[in-house]
């Protein structure tokens, strides 16, 4: 209760710790072994525009910067204390954060409730409060928002980019962050809740569905305190972005490992299943489809086109599930069986083509190509040949898909430019019929050796989210479709 | 019928494909965006050892070789003629290739059954087999045997590995080949089976049974044309080694796009699918589990350890299921959990551990680990902690696992050394113990930026699968305990 106080009276108090003008690395250390040394490094690697104090009771240089012996001794105001200092000196450090007026604080530490030391997890925490300082953790992999340059946690990723992501384990969030490094999209948050002793998602989902630097928020969670309080807080993020969520602990082994991790009771997974059917927040059942609905939902400009809530498959009210129309075109005949098999059993409708779309297809294409839905351009195909049939296919008569998935089952150059340029075409077509927001384009590519790593870096640089199967486009179409 | 016989006649047929001295690339081209460029170049560059011979009706030199203006200009032997002339063009070759006492023949050209030319067609087979030459295709990706260097398709992959890629889409084998080359596993072989005019599948689960550089063998196919031959096939070559298949088409959208990619009728898949299971063939779900599973069976020494087909849990033929138990050690909690949840809804046990056990792993690890199975070593972790914890494990009373999933969920530097070190022990606890095969070593490697990546290619040299998220990783254990 106390904490839901505290977010109401300091509705911006999380600013501190995402956007501090000045962090002390409390705890730093020079041996780059230490967790210590490496958040201090990836501070200053990740390009953080503020002051950076290292404190540490030795004092002396620590990555080139002067040491501070303590917190007190700080000649500045500090936004942001990073806590590595081991848990029973942590209570010491907040009293000097509260005197020295920190804002906010992240406690990597470990040592306190997930240990049974519940008293000093309490004890710091009743301290942060008294000062109003909003806490991080305890015993997290820290925070990292990249607008500010702050990466405040590991690995260090620094590319910027519409991702949010929250998570209970800072595996998984560490996960995401370097897949969306290595394929060039980037984050705009990580944060670890570790403990969740102050902060927990709730009130990150409500400060992220506010930031302009997210465009979806993306969360592994083993459990949640306030269910009512967190779909509440859903509910309003989703008629600005989507959420999309992991919980694990599904089977009855599985919930006893979660409670063991985070010492929650971890509650019906069946009830919080639906409730977030209900309200809209898309279900992931993996790590993969985690990122990967994330990556979809991101990129999709039918959510924001359509007004928010209510107007999207996913916002969840509709009550009866709105069909959801993809069209297939691939170069490789098996990848477009397998997508078919995959939209059948996700609930993606794969409609026949009408007679005449098939006919000016026909005419379109060379004779070789298999004109129907899954579209077999075939192997010896141009990035062309995927808009002509995409165009053809868009401004027929009596077709109206919501979707259309680009499978590139070769080296094929262009593919790129191509799918930027036959995005901006569906835009234009839609916006003037008038007839609603523009089918999504969503691209996989598979078996394209080097050319199909730098076409699927340009791709998503471009708007369009690429996946390395069908099998997995084809599930995060799903999502786009609010199947999930 | 014919290529039945033909097989019977000739059972070695396949060495002038997989094994030639020399190579003639009929349709040899000199434009670097012409197959025929690429073709012959990936048969330079994969270090192919024996001869070859451009052939192109210009003549001239291309990439450095004398190009011949027909095969019959040829002025030495041809044990393998790879053909990239138009459909047309192929009878013409085909006549050429036998005066020539060519043994082999790929045809990659396209235009032949596949867009209605079936008269075409079998003229080319006819006369390949008034010669006695064997033909893989036409219309396919090529063929490439790591162990003679001999890429003679697309991408270009030239490390050697156990995994043999059979597909009838040249876009998924491409992939499998791409994944193993990046991940420093490797290939004995792919083939990419086209029309599968004379060789089809059959024949080459057959021939790389046989091949000693073969120690999986994963399969792609649309449908087969005589199910009872591959069924006997796989049978017999389940005594030396596990099949691994991908068989889309399992709705009845995606059976329609099957039958219109194959031209022929694809069967039912449930029979299919019933009758592998019956067999024990592996049926992988996605193209990800084709290769994760080939990876977890190649890597496994239970297989040949307990004598083959009958004694492994994946050959099938016991009837009554055998129980497979999982430990779970991570640095990850939310890893665990993970898997757990996975373990159990793939019929995977992950059994507690015995109180004796647990006391022993208390006293021998540090207070703050979460003794159960999932054991949490939690995110300080040491690669030698999992060492101890293993060890302790295996050699305690009452315990008999069959496999350890050892996740690492942060940059832990030497895992590799350890898990090497690790199966050794085990493999020498089995042996000491004469109570069979040892365990089975399954990693996962989640989160761990650039040591992970490190560490991943460094453990699989080592004989030890790795994975890039705990539900891949249980998901391949599932393979190994005969569960799909």
């Amino acid at each position: 209760m106390e904490a839901d106080l505290l977010a109401k009276d300091a509705p911006g108090g999380l600013d501190s710790i995402f956007r501090p003008s000045s962090v002390a690395v409390v705890g730093a250390s020079a041996n780059p072994e230490k967790t210590g040394h490496t958040i201090l490094k990836n501070i200053l690697d990740g390009g953080f525009s503020g002051r950076v104090y290292p404190v540490n009771p030795s004092g002396g240089e620590i990555l080139g910067l002067q040491a501070y012996q303590s917190l007190s001794c700080v000649p500045d105001r500090v936004d942001l204390a990073v806590i590595v200092v081991p848990a029973k000196a942590v209570p010491g450090v907040m009293e000097q954060a509260g005197e020295k007026g920190v804002g906010g604080a992240v406690i990597i530490s470990g040592g306190f409730r997930e240990v049974g030391n519940d008293g000093l997890e309490r004890e710091v925490i009743e301290a942060a409060r008294s000062f109003g300082i909003r806490v991080i953790g305890p015993n997290c992999q820290g925070v990292n928002y990249t607008a500010s340059g702050l990466c405040a946690s590991w690995p260090l990723i620094t590319r910027r980019g519409g991702m949010a992501v929250i998570s209970q384990s800072g595996t998984v969030g560490a996960a995401l962050g370097e897949w969306a490094e290595d394929e060039g999209i980037g984050i705009s948050a990580f944060v670890s809740l570790g403990n969740k002793a102050d902060v927990n998602e709730i009130d990150l989902i409500d400060y992220f569905s506010h930031d302009p630097n997210t465009k979806v928020i993306s969360l592994y969670i083993e459990g949640t305190r306030d269910g009512r309080r967190f779909m509440d807080v859903c509910r309003d993020a989703l008629t600005r972005k989507p959420v999309v969520v992991l919980r694990p602990g599904r089977t009855e082994k599985g919930r006893k490992a979660a409670q063991s991790h985070t010492k929650s009771i971890a509650g019906s997974h069946m009830v919080f299943d639906a409730a977030c059917r209900q309200v809209g927040v898309t279900r992931a059942a993996t790590v993969e489809d985690l990122y990967d609905f994330s990556k979809a939902l991101m990129f999709t400009s039918r959510h924001l086109a359509s007004g928010g809530r209510g107007a999207t498959p996913w916002s969840g009210d509709s009550g009866a599930r709105r069909s959801y129309k993809l069209a297939i075109l691939t170069s490789s005949g098996g990848s477009g069986i397998i997508a078919t098999d995959v939209a059948q059993v996700c609930g993606v409708e794969v409609p026949d083509l009408t007679t005449a779309t098939v006919e000016r297809l026909r005419a379109a294409l060379p004779p070789h190509c298999v004109v129907r839905n899954p579209l077999d351009l075939t192997g010896d195909t141009s990035a062309e040949r995927y808009e002509t049939a995409v165009t053809e296919i868009a401004s027929a008569e009596g077709e109206d898909f919501d979707a259309f998935l680009l499978v590139f089952g070769d080296p094929i150059p262009r593919a790129s430019e191509v799918v930027a340029r036959l995005r901006g075409t569906l835009q234009d077509m839609a916006s003037r019929s008038g007839r609603g927001p523009a089918p999504d384009i969503v691209a996989c590519y598979i078996g394209g050796g080097a050319v199909g790593k730098d076409e699927t870096t340009r791709m998503q640089a471009a708007g369009v989210a690429v996946f390395p199967t069908p099998e997995r486009a084809v599930r995060a179409i799903g999502a786009l479709a609010g199947r999930f």
